[in-house]
């Protein structure tokens, strides 16, 4: 039962494997705040159960974001979050729209609560993909979901919904709008930013994750700056010690590492550019521009070929099966080197 | 935002108040775990998901229990296995049963699915509560519900359903069946024991945790031994990465220390009967047997003065609101020294 399953047949140890599959951010945690970490955990009292309102955690994230901690909901990871909206805001057999392709969990929460999917599929041209506003806003209107739930960046294009259209809309739809911006640390603006010192429109829920830029994928931490009224609701369908001891109080002390994120953030930004541009230069592959930390490509070979190299060389990337024809996969933007591996398996590959 | 808000005016603070309300283990970790706990804690890369089968847990788990690792659910708490299993086998409308009292979650999690709650009284005699097997097996019989769940020990009673009973039950019910013996190790036996090495029955599933007699409330991990195919249902309605890495690593370590566990659990146990015979001697006070890690108290005085007096004092109990006539509590079983003062401030109640 051990191992890595999906390897089977390739001699992958652990600590020598690649992992670009999962948009993790790549890089380990300063010494410093390890040792603040080791502290905390040695003196923490597990016996006892933790705050159930996540106070601490809240106030810090208050300040950090501008949103009143009336505002913030903590879960779970970000997926606990999704869930709780779901249960929340979606009776069975009602509408929930997104875009296509979209992050994979919401299809499968859609399926877990009776609800239909409605994917809305972004244009995909020979050199970018395009978020259609138009399609979008009549096939809300045709449909009427109960919720709508948009990803930006969008997993796994990169794709971001500009902020103008993400605020009328906002102002416009009548359920429940759920931006995601798991990525938005990633991109060039952010809808969260909008709402520095204001409360937010009724029915908006801006979700935030600490999985991916802050590098925290293992201490399952997200949040949600919600208007009041989807806050109270949400807050209403979850279990009391939903977080526990340590995500609450490792995830104060990370969150003191601001400048450290941003420089990370940077880094990522840097290399997942030039990854593009690298890609770009073999002829036949595509890869396009992304706001996020992961880049899709569109391979001019067949995936499996892609992958039996990749993974012989115990490099994990994910592949996709997209409405699109071509072969597809997405790679998360991992170290220098870990990059330039994956690069010249690709121009090897040729 | 700070503080405990159920004790405005009072001036406790948490390093003195003595918890009695939540049923957690009163004892710390012991000095050579935890410097395990932060040895892991150094080693881990908190930037990477968790293994979403949290295969080496499980494996943990099944080597302890006797029970295949194929047959064994992990949650954040039991609480979230709860909401699981809510969502694999219940629809709107359909009714759960449960015993009354019992642990305030069920009808919570009826209420968050929209089915009905049917509650079965227990018997409250002058100086006993019985768990009544007629009445419970007329009210299944007649109310057909999709899912019983029954808490053994019961919560805030801390009488335990026989095993006889639950073995017969678990073969003649048609819906899916729910031991929670979250309270298990406390009781002289558990049902959870019958399995070792033993295939569960269709549609049954016992629920453990490690808030309680393992003393870790705040690592959130609870887990259940299921049929398998109950755990494939609720295998299917799970997040992936709904257990952090550090719980995962955490309780690899701390199911190590059973013997230390156990040690603590006599205690517990002692203190227990102790406590019990103590509140019995006090005139007009009753306090029931408990094969649990709390014990069942009615007050012969109104409870709003036990309340403040316990307030003042900073003592926290859990004060109920039952089917039955009188004033009644719920009390932890603490360390020694805090059931001391606890029993002082209840002789000069009288």
């Amino acid at each position: 039962m051990y191992g890595r399953p999906h390897l089977a047949g390739f001699e992958c140890k652990e600590d020598t494997t690649i992992l670009l599959d999962k948009n993790e951010n790549p890089f380990r945690l300063p010494p410093s705040l390890r040792e603040q970490i080791r502290q905390v955990v040695s003196g923490i009292d597990l016996n006892r159960y933790p705050d159930p309102e996540a106070r601490a955690l809240k106030q810090v994230l208050s300040e950090m974001t501008g949103i009143s901690w009336r505002e913030i909901v903590v879960g779970n990871g970000g997926d606990e979050i999704l869930e709780l909206l779901f249960t929340a805001f979606t009776d069975k057999g009602q509408k929930v729209l997104t875009l296509s392709p979209t992050f994979t969990q919401y299809p499968e929460l859609c399926r877990r609560h009776k609800v239909e999917w409605v994917p809305v599929p972004l244009r995909f041209e020979e050199k970018r993909i395009v978020f259609d506003q138009e399609r979008f806003l009549e096939a809300v209107s045709s449909c009427s979901p109960a919720l709508v739930l948009l990803d930006t960046p969008n997993n796994p294009t990169g794709i971001r919904i500009p902020n103008d259209f993400l605020s009328e809309f906002s102002e416009r739809f009548k359920g429940v709008f759920v931006v995601d911006e798991a990525y938005g640390e990633f991109a060039r603006e952010t809808f969260l930013e909008c709402f520095r010192n204001r409360t937010l429109p009724e029915r908006l829920c801006i979700l935030k994750t600490l999985s991916k830029a802050w590098g925290m994928a293992g201490l399952r931490i997200g949040y949600a700056a919600c208007s009041p009224s989807v806050a109270e609701r949400v807050e209403s369908v979850r279990d009391p010690y939903n977080v526990g001891l340590l995500p609450q109080e490792i995830a104060k002390i990370v969150l003191k590492y601001g400048e450290w994120m941003e420089s990370r953030v940077l880094s990522i930004r840097y290399l997942r550019d030039q990854l593009v541009k690298g890609i770009n230069r073999i002829t036949g592959w595509r890869a396009f521009e992304s706001e996020s930390n992961f880049v899709l490509v569109r391979s001019p070979i067949p995936i499996s070929r892609v992958r039996e190299r990749m993974e012989e060389a115990c490099i994990q990337l994910k592949y996709l099966t997209l409405e699109q024809p071509g072969d597809w996969f997405r790679v998360s933007v991992g170290r220098e080197e870990e990059l330039g591996m994956f690069m010249n398996l690709l121009q090897e590959l040729n």
